[in-house]
């Protein structure tokens, strides 16, 4: 028997991620709340789930057509389109001219596209972007759950096909679906030339086959068929204008309560901002405050999702939310809110 | 609108696999026959699924008690405890003594555990391993599907666990439920001392979050169903029993139909190997012959999927490896069979 382990000089890695929600965990005070949940979550607080997906899961699971065979290294292809055809829309310049053939499942980079940039804005950027040869990466983590208008949430993108430029875009299709366990998602490249791009593609191929070989399916399967029936499609759209009504609700809720509350400061750019996450607008200080005397859990640069608010906790947050920006007031004069735009463009 | 793409200096990338299955597929010879894939076939030529799994599959998409919320890093826990027992027996030292903690779909290394070595071959090996300091890495890719006895198949595992080594081991579990488009699988450090192997596990979860983040559901979720339910669990090892009493009479027809022919040789190499693979133990030249000028596609290295033959196509292939075999006697002296024993350890 080996007396030493081959391991001996392993090192434990440092974990990046996840210190914020294990310290709520680890918090036994009965009130506690954690806002910074990755998913969209119902007023129950549970997780989102789109009601389409529990009804299309059964009824691809009784499917005797179906099988269960591996799918190619490049994905689904029926679920490629359908996916390619929700982000650029069906009648794309890039689609009809074929600059993106299409793969599934290859790479997701996290990235947050969610600027609210003029049209001269978007100009003056693409004109830098193409000045200073940057390569433009954009990630699509929600589409339909900003605006609930499918087509909004990704206009800018056709408006980089139709100029012609060269990008990767990844899309999540978990949480617009609310399927979270089956890591559904596409990274699309467009190129001006389609030679080119088969030799990227044929280089990104290689990459899936070392590192997953065959895609997973059910995700993939769901989401096609909910895709490819209009009155499946229906009801997803109409689930999303739910959820997106809803948190638009909430976040009016939260800037009445605090003008009810008298907090000082403006509280306008709550309902400005689409989408579950969003900004607070609360500095470091505020922040620390609302974790370590409320034990309301929020990261450091104040974003929040707002669908973690429901009326079982809104007073507490709002009145919380209050406190620690009247404390900052009589302590030192309060710091200018922060409000950030983060751009979806990778270096 | 740039004129030159960015990608103008990516080279397509060389394609290792599926060169044979190519070749096949642009074949429009009526009879041709393709023995490699890689999946359990049935007896109609389609990919075998365990019965078990359908009506699994169906009430896990059925029961409300389930969520479909992200699966941590590192797995599905009832999972990987389900698929561990299942590896190492109930009351395994390892399982016991916690010498493994447990990480589900971490890596996946292919490499083949199909040796027959006596006990007095295996006590060689291990001193062999220690004395050169070599670190084992098993894989498992159809545990249940060689001899149909699941602890039989994993015997020597609990061998190497007995006598304190310390080793990876991969198990795919995709084949031996006939679920092959979930990519299920468990990677299993052995480590004789706990907090080491908290440190390489650590290191493998930094990895799995670059990579993947979140393992897919379903597939863990289905075979957790059946691991933990005793009935479902005795339904599957009759289904693996069928399979591999149906394989190996496939392997004695095969036998047969070449001493009736009578094929020179001798050809019980075949019914020796277990498993959905095996070798024929033809030469590069006989293999050459079978796929040129008969269509009956085989890997040059002759090890072919004995669960591609049935009824229909049987004659054909026999007939096919006599005419092989006697054209390369008549032509020249023939080589000795070749039968290859892998042994899953990686250097």
């Amino acid at each position: 028997m080996p007396t030493l382990s081959v391991f001996m000089d392993v090192p434990l890695a440092h974990k990046l991620e996840g210190s914020l929600l294990k310290t709520y965990k680890q918090d036994d005070y009965p009130n506690k709340i954690f806002l910074a949940y990755r998913v969209c979550m119902t007023n129950e607080g549970h997780p989102w789930v789109s009601l389409v997906v529990q009804k299309t899961r059964l009824q691809v699971s009784q499917d005797p057509s179906l099988n269960y065979e591996y799918l190619p290294t490049m994905g689904l292809k029926s679920f490629i389109q359908a996916s390619l055809a929700l982000l650029f829309g069906k009648h794309s310049q890039a689609i009809v001219e074929n600059r993106q053939i299409p793969h599934g499942c290859v790479l997701v980079m996290g990235n947050i596209i969610d600027c609210k940039l003029t049209p001269s804005g978007w100009a003056k950027l693409m004109s830098m972007i193409k000045s200073k040869q940057i390569f433009p990466f954009f990630d699509i983590p929600c589409q339909g759950l900003y605006t609930s208008d499918l087509e909004e949430d990704t206009r800018i993108l056709q408006y980089f096909v139709s100029q012609g430029f060269e990008f990767f875009c990844s899309q999540s299709l978990s949480k617009n679906f609310g399927i979270y366990d089956e890591g559904v998602g596409i990274l699309v490249v467009v190129a001006v030339n389609n030679q080119q791009l088969l030799c990227v593609l044929s280089q990104l191929e290689g990459l899936a086959q070392a590192l997953w070989l065959n895609p997973p399916n059910t995700g993939a399967r769901i989401i096609t068929s909910i895709l490819s029936n209009p009155a499946l499609l229906g009801e997803w759209k109409q689930s999303l204008k739910e959820v997106v009504e809803n948190i638009m609700l909430t976040k009016e809720k939260v800037k009445e309560k605090l003008r009810l509350l008298g907090t000082p400061g403006s509280w306008g750019h709550i309902t400005e901002q689409s989408g579950t996450h969003g900004y607070l607008g609360l500095n470091s200080q505020q922040v620390e405050y609302l974790v370590r005397k409320k034990h309301i859990y929020i990261p450091k640069n104040g974003q929040i999702n707002f669908s973690c608010i429901n009326a079982n906790n809104i007073n507490y947050i709002t009145e919380g939310i209050n406190e620690a920006v009247l404390l900052a007031e009589s302590s030192e004069m309060c710091l200018p809110k922060e409000k950030k735009t983060l751009i979806g463009i990778k270096l």
